[in-house]
C-alpha cells in the first residue's frame, strides 16, 4: 500500500500513521515530495490489506500495489490450470470447451433433440437451465428437479457432460447429485454465501461475470470458491452493462488476455448473454477464440420461437454446425484441440 | 407490446405471426407504413408479456408499451405506501427514514455509544450489519447471531427500530427473531431466491439498488417481494457504477423522483455508500431530501479508523449531528417530518 | 509519481529507470517491499507529468500522485472565484446563477416572451442557441447571426446578461460581439482547438461536462481556457451517460462538493439536459441547490410543442416560476443569494 | 413512430394530436389496447423524425421505428461499400487496410525507421499524428505542418498511403495538402462543424467512435460526412469507456458485425487505444479480424520510451511482425486479403 497525505497533512499526523502502523506490525517508509508526502506500507499481504487506513486524518488517498487476490493469481501458481470436466473433456491448456444447449431445459424430447444436434456438430458439453434467475417473478421459473433429471438422462445418453446453473445455497447438494459442472449465473456472482456453498464441493464451477463487475471483482468471487477449497474455477465472461441498447450488454473480449496474465484460471466467452441477437453470436465466438478463449458458451434451440426462456438469443442447430466448424479450423490455426468426450455416441 | 417488422419481411411472415399471436389468445393489429409494418398486439398482459415474439421470423424489435411490474406500480396503487416501522416510526406520506449507525457491528459498547449519539441528533432508525457481504474472503464477515442479539439490545434500549443485512434465504428466520427492518444489499437484489423467502415474511424489506440495475430492475426486484405477499418494500438508491474513479459510484438522485412517478413505494438515499467519501456525504445528504427521498440512510462511527469495515466513509457524531439539523430544517421547509420513535429514551 | 514494478523486474530495471529519471533532472527514491519494489519520483511538476515512464521495462503500473491540473486547482487558489457576468450578476461565494430560456432561438417574439416569463420569475441570466449541435444533419441547426442579434437584443431590452453555444473556433469573433457568456457544449468539452480559442478571449466561459467525461477530464478542459490567459471559468453538471434508458443521462450531483474541494471554479446544474424529463427537472433543481451549486440552467419553451429542439424537455413558464420560487427559499436556508440585474425592466 | 399515451390520455388529447400530425402532412393510426392507447405515425421519414412528438400533452412515450441514418444505411446500399486510398490499396469487400506507425510524429528519422518497419511487416498504411488532441493543455501538442510534410515525405519513399489527424476546421485545408485520409478522433466524433467541412473534401474519412457513443450516433455522425458530399467514410472502433480501470477502455467488438448488418461503410478496429496495454493488442487484433473487420489499426514504435505521445501502448515493430503474421494467416482463413501497395519500396 502507498498512503498519500494531503498536502495540509501536519507532521503530527504522519507521526500518529506511521504509530498505527507499527503497531499493526507494518513497517513504513516515509518520502517527503515537493508537494506531497506519501508513506510506504509493507508487510503481510492480508495484515496490509485490512488495515483502515484511509480512514486516518491526514489521509489523502490510499494506492494498493498488490493484487487482493492470492490463490486465484499468477504469482500464485504460474501454469495455466488444467481441469478434468468428465467424459474425457478436458478445459485450459490449449483444450477448448464447447458448450451448448437450450437456455431453459423443457421437455426430454426437445432437450434431446437439441443435444443430439450440437454433439454430432462438435459441442462437448451439454447445458440447460433447471432453475432460471428471471428479472420477473411472473416469468417460467425452470422444471427444477425434473429438468435435472432429463439433462442427466440426456448427457448420459450422448456420453457428455453437462452443466447447471446453481442459485441458492440451499440447491447445491441436489444440483451436486445430477451435474458435472456448478454454473454460477452472472447476478449471483457476489452472492458470497452460494460461492463458498459450491466453494465445499468438489467439482468445478464455472462462474460468470456479472454485469458490472470489474476483472479484479470476478477474480475476488473465484478467490471466496478458492479459498474455500474447490480448486476447480471457471472463469466466464458474457458481457457488461453499457449505454449501447443496441446489444443485450457490451461483450469485453479483452478481459481474456487480461486475465491470462493475472490469472491461472481458464476463462470462457458467452457471445448469446453478451450480445442477445443470433446474426451477432457467430462472428463473436470466432473472436472469442481468436482472443485466447478456453472455451464458448453458445444457447441452441431447434425451435425458438417454442422456447421458454430467451428464444431469441438462440442459434439454430445449422448454424451452430457451421460456427463450429469455423471455431475448429481456427482453434487449429492457433493450435488448440477440441476435445471430443470419450466413447460419446453421437 | 409493438412487434416492428424488419424491411424485408413478407406477408406470409406476418400471416404467420398474426396466427401464433391468435393463438395465444391475443389479438393483433396491423399497420402498414411506408419503409416497416408494424404490428400491434393486444391482450391479457402476462401473456402478452411472457410471449416469445422476439424470436418469430420477419420480426426486427419489439417494443414493450406496458411496464413489466404490476404491484409496484403506481397504476396498481394510487396513493402512496406508508409503513410503520415500529416504535412509532412511519416512512411515507411525508415521513422520513433517518437510518443511521455503524457499518458492521463490532461489540455491544462501540454499537452503544454510536447509537446514543445518532439517536440523540434525531435518527430513527439504527443499522448495523452482522452479516457483511465482503468482496474479499479474508476481509472480517461480520459476528453473525452475536451481532444480531447486539442490535436487538441496544435498539430496545434506545427505543429504536433497527435494520440489519440478510445475505442467505438461510439466515431469513435467524434476523427474524432480532430485526424489525430486513436490508437486501445492492449484490443481492438479483439473488431472486433471497426476495422471495424475505416475501414470505411480515417484516418491511429495504431493497437497495444493484451497482449496475436500471429503475425498471430494481421495481421488477421489489416485484418478486410483492409477488411472494410481503407489500413493505422500501427502495433504496446507494449509487450506480461509473467509469470516473474519483467517487465509489454515481448518486442518482433522479431515480427518486422517476421512481414517485412510477411507483407507490418510498425510497431512501444512501450517499454512505453512494459516495465513499464522508466530506460529499453532508451535502448529498440534503440533496436527497430536496429530491423528494423518503429517508437517508447514513453510516457514522464514534473512532473510523478502528471500523472493522468501511471506516473511512463513516461520518463522525458530531459531523452527523451537523447534518441531521439541516436536514431536520430542509424537511420543514418541505412540510416533511421526521417521526421520533415513541418512548424512546435518549 | 510513483511507479510500481513488476514482481519479475530486474536489478538492471530498476537501474535503469533510475539513471533515466536521472537524466530528466527527477529525483527517484527506491523501496523495496515484499512482493514488489516501487521508485518514488520527485521533482518539478511538468517534468514529472510529461515523463513516459510507463515505456520503460520492468514497469507494471505509474501511480499519479499530484492533480494533472494546476490553474483549476484549489492548491493554487485558496477561494472560491467569482465573476462579474454583466448588469451586476455575479456567481460564486454565495451568488447564484439562475440561467433559463429556450433551447433554440427561434423568432425574436417567441424568445421575448420566454425571456419577460424567466425574468419575471426571478432569472438573472438569458439562455438562446443560435448554432446548435444536432445529432443529425437533418435536424434544424440554429438560426446563426439572426438568432445572435435576437439574443442580444431581447436581453437588452430585460437588462439581462445573455449566454449561448459557440461550436467552431471560426465562430468566436463573431459570437463575442453579442454574448455575455460563451457556452461550450458537452460534445466539445475536449474540443482542445476550441478551448483555446475562447481561452484568448475576455468573456466568461461555461463549459459543461462531457457525457463520459471525469471530474479529472472536466477540470483539465477547463485548464486548457485558463492556460490561454481567461480566468472566467464556470463548470456546468449536464449529466453523464448510463445503462439506464429511463432518463437522457444520469445528473451526478456529487460532483458539486467533490469540484468545490479540488478546485476553486464555480459550478452550475443542468437538470433540463441531465434527464430530457420535465417533471423530474423542478426536484432536480432542488437538489442542485441543496447540493452547493452556484447556479441551476432551466430550459423553458412557452409552447414546447411547437418548439425548433427539445420541446420535450422545457418546463412551461409557470412551472418554471413555482421551481424559482422553491429554489429562492431553498438558497435562503442555504445563506445564498440570487443576484437580481440592476436596472431590469421586466 | 409510435406514440405511447399515458394510461390517462384523454380523447381530446389524442384528437389534438391526430390534428397536429395531419397539420404536419402525417397519416396516424390510432390502436386502443386494455391498458394504453398508441397512435402509429406514418410519412415523409424527416418529416416524422424532427415533429416535436414528445413535447404534446398526453404524450407517454415516443418509439422511433426508422433509423435516424439515411445514406449510412443498408437499406440504402445494400452492397459493401469498396474505396480507393490511394497507391492500389482499397478496403472494404474482403480487402483489410493494415494501418500502422507512431502516435506522434517526433521527427522525420524516427519516422522513417518505424514506416520501413511496419512497411516490412505489411502494413499498408502509415499513420502520424502532427496535431495531437491531448488532455493536458502541457503536453506535447504535435509538430503541426512540419509533421505533415514528414509524413508525405516518408509515405511517398515507401510507396504507402498515409493518415493523420485533423482537429479543427480550420486545420482541413492545410491537411488536406498533405494527407491520403483524414482521421476524426473519439474526442471529435460529435464536433459537427468539423465533419461537415471534411465533408466538403474528396478524401477518404476515417472516424472513429466517441467513448460514450451508441452505434447509432457513430453513424449519424456518419451521415453528417455522407451528407456534405463525401461517400468515404470509414468507421472506427476504438473502446468505449467502463467502469474497469484495467483497461484503458473496453473494445466493443461486437460493434463490428453489428454495423455490417446496419450499414454498407466499413469498420476497423484499433486495439491500441483501446486497450492502451501492449500486451493485450496482439490478442485484440486477431479477435477484430475474427470478428469481420476491414482492417485494424496499431500504434508501433520503435523506442517507446522516448515517444512523445502514448510510448506505452505502442508495440515494437518485432511485435507488430509477428501479430501481422498471425492476423494474414487468419485473413487466408476467413477469404480475405491484405493489399500491398503498389510499386512500394520495402
Amino acid at each position: 500500500m502507498i498512503i498519500v497525505l494531503q498536502a495540509e497533512a501536519t507532521s503530527d499526523q504522519v507521526d500518529h500513521i506511521v504509530e498505527r502502523l507499527t503497531e499493526m506490525g507494518l513497517k513504513s517508509e516515509v518520502s517527503r515530495g515537493i508537494k506531497r508526502t506519501v508513506i510506504g506500507v509493507i508487510g503481510e499481504e492480508d495484515v496490509v490489506r485490512n488495515a483502515p487506513l484511509r480512514a486516518m486524518p491526514g489521509v489523502e488517498d490510499v494506492v494498493p500495489i498488490l493484487k487482493p487476490y492470492k490463490l486465484a493469481s499468477r504469482e500464485f501458481q504460474a501454469e495455466d490450470s488444467v481441469f478434468d470436466l468428465g467424459h474425457g473433456v478436458t478445459i485450459g491448456g490449449g483444450a477448448l470447451a464447447q458448450i451448448a444447449g437450450p437456455c431453459a431445459i423443457e421437455n426430454e424430447d426437445v432437450l434431446r433433440e437439441i443435444a443430439q444436434s450440437v454433439r454430432a456438430a462438435g459441442a462437448n458439453i451439454l447445458r440447460g437451465g433447471a432453475f432460471k434467475p428471471r428479472t420477473s417473478p411472473y416469468s417460467f421459473q425452470g422444471l427444477g428437479e425434473d429438468g435435472l433429471k432429463m439433462l442427466r438422462t440426456v448427457g448420459d445418453e450422448l456420453g457428455m457432460p453437462v452443466i447447471t446453473e446453481v442459485m441458492d445455497p440451499r440447491q447445491v447438494e441436489l444440483i451436486d447429485r445430477y451435474t458435472d459442472i456448478f454454473q454460477i449465473g452472472a447476478r449471483n456472482m457476489q452472492n458470497f454465501n452460494l460461492l463458498s456453498e459450491v466453494g465445499g464441493t468438489s467439482r468445478p464451477v464455472m462462474i460468470k461475470r456479472g454485469m458490472s463487475a470489474s476483472v479484479n471483482d470476478l477474480l475476488m468471487s473465484a478467490e471466496y470458491i478458492l479459498a474455500s477449497g474447490n480448486k476447480q474455477v471457471i472463469l466466464c465472461e458474457r458481457g457488461i452493462r453499457s449505454f449501447d441498447p443496441s446489444t443485450r450488454n457490451v461483450l469485453d473480449l479483452a478481459i481474456v488476455p487480461n486475465v491470462k496474465g493475472l490469472s491461472h484460471l481458464p476463462i470462457i466467452v458467452d457471445p448469446s448473454h453478451a450480445t442477445g441477437r443470433p446474426e451477432l453470436i457467430p462472428s463473436m465466438a470466432l473472436a472469442g477464440v481468436a482472443a485466447g478463449a478456453d472455451g464458448i458458451h453458445i444457447e441452441v434451440h431447434c425451435r425458438p420461437e417454442e422456447a421458454a426462456s430467451d428464444g431469441q438469443q438462440a442459434l439454430l442447430p445449422a448454424q451452430y454446425a457451421e460456427v463450429m466448424q469455423q471455431m475448429t479450423q481456427m482453434a487449429e490455426l492457433l493450435g488448440k484441440t477440441i476435445p471430443q468426450p470419450e466413447g460419446a455416441t453421437v
